[in-house]
């Protein structure tokens, strides 16, 4: 996969080259590459912004950099790729999206770092996506955390395959809770059950603990759910001990 | 406002000191401090995670490091501040979260880095956070994006007040269509009242394509909205062009 950003500070993006990221590109699963429009204004001042028309507080982001920079992706990639504009306007981002954009040979991220840009801009985009309802200063971090959770999708990303399917989400409930050493830490106690070596017990306990905590926390999740036998049995247990 | 980070990766917070967050620091309204928890482990590898009991993929974060560079920020700080976990299973961030958030004099963020975290680690925490139903890698970025949302609300922070209320949200609805020079790019034009001079016109323009991206992409944030008059009018109007 190639992923190309569009934005003034490529230097905010360094903490992709840690991590899952930073992985995926030195295993060559990724191709990562940030491009600063501002070296592609046309004015002498170099000036990505401008006074709104019909007045207003606050510059925006002219169309000419980005749509020259974009020029400029297109000639070195030989195509635009999927072009994503960070939004708040724009469709929730969540686990599908990222799955969904994990099938694309190519996403530009276009990270905009202004209180607004030009309408125009939106010409280039195929999709605008929100991180959800509240306004960052720049698209920079939206930008990487959407790549974050998208190249955890890649084949051969992840080092564990089984912890992708053990996360939270991928199977439609919270994960439940998990202990490690030592077994007593400040009077704070391991459950008995996952000390026990009885691996069905173990399994089951679990179930119930997703089970219990996507139902008092995240309860939607439940909704439309088909339900096992077993899981329909341990939330009705779950069901009579909250209520007591 | 003081905000602390606890996270193995710090030198992925560069980003803070650029940008709004890097404003804040260097005006004295922020003091910005991440702690690198593994230099808290009282084990001879400095290992900071170990296998989950009862078995299963994946290693979990042990609470010993964490609750050690806790006490550490307790004691140079005089608390802990409000203690933010970030977990899918909390509740969703969103503007008013931040603004919350902006409220507290201090603020500390455990910013894991794990397949999952010893459970004990929740008694430390005043509140799970979640930036949507999406999975991470760590939860550096996570913070980040809450910190950049918070710091927005600090007092003297955004430069230009006035852009601070004309951002989508504060008034509950999507941000207007904006435009600045040229008046003509590769041959899309800027709509012709905003260049008219005519506030009171302009100023209903922004209104009505402001109701119409909200109605159009997110009718829900109209739900329970208290129209005025005007808007009331503007609404049916879009309405019926929208039909058409």
């Amino acid at each position: 996969m190639r992923i190309d950003v569009l934005s003034l500070f490529p230097d905010m993006f360094a903490p992709m080259h840690q991590s899952i990221v930073g992985k995926a590109i030195e295993k060559g699963a990724l191709d990562f590459s940030v491009t600063d429009f501002r070296q592609y204004t046309n004015n002498k001042h170099n000036n990505v912004d401008d006074y709104p028309f019909g007045g207003g507080a606050g510059m925006l982001l002219m169309a000419q950099p980005v749509f020259d920079a974009m020029d400029h992706i297109e000639q070195t990639a030989g195509d635009r790729g999927h072009v994503v504009l960070l939004d708040p306007a724009g469709r929730q981002f969540n686990h599908e999206v990222a799955q969904e954009l994990a099938d694309y040979d190519h996403l530009t991220f276009i990270a905009g770092h202004y209180e607004g840009y030009d309408e125009r801009i939106r010409d280039l985009v195929d999709e605008e996506l929100s991180l959800g309802d509240y306004v960052l200063t720049g698209g920079e971090l939206g930008a990487m955390v959407m790549i974050d959770a998208t190249v955890r999708f890649l084949p051969d990303v992840l080092g564990n395959q089984a912890s992708a399917h053990t996360d939270s989400f991928e199977d439609g409930l919270l994960e439940y809770p998990q202990y490690t050493r030592p077994a007593d830490f400040r009077g704070m106690k391991v459950p008995e059950v996952l000390m026990s070596g009885n691996h069905a017990k173990i399994a089951e306990w679990r179930l119930k603990e997703s089970l219990r905590r996507t139902y008092l926390r995240r309860p939607d999740l439940l909704q439309g759910r088909q339900l096992t036998l077993q899981e329909r049995d341990l939330l009705d247990d779950i069901k009579t001990e909250e209520e007591q």
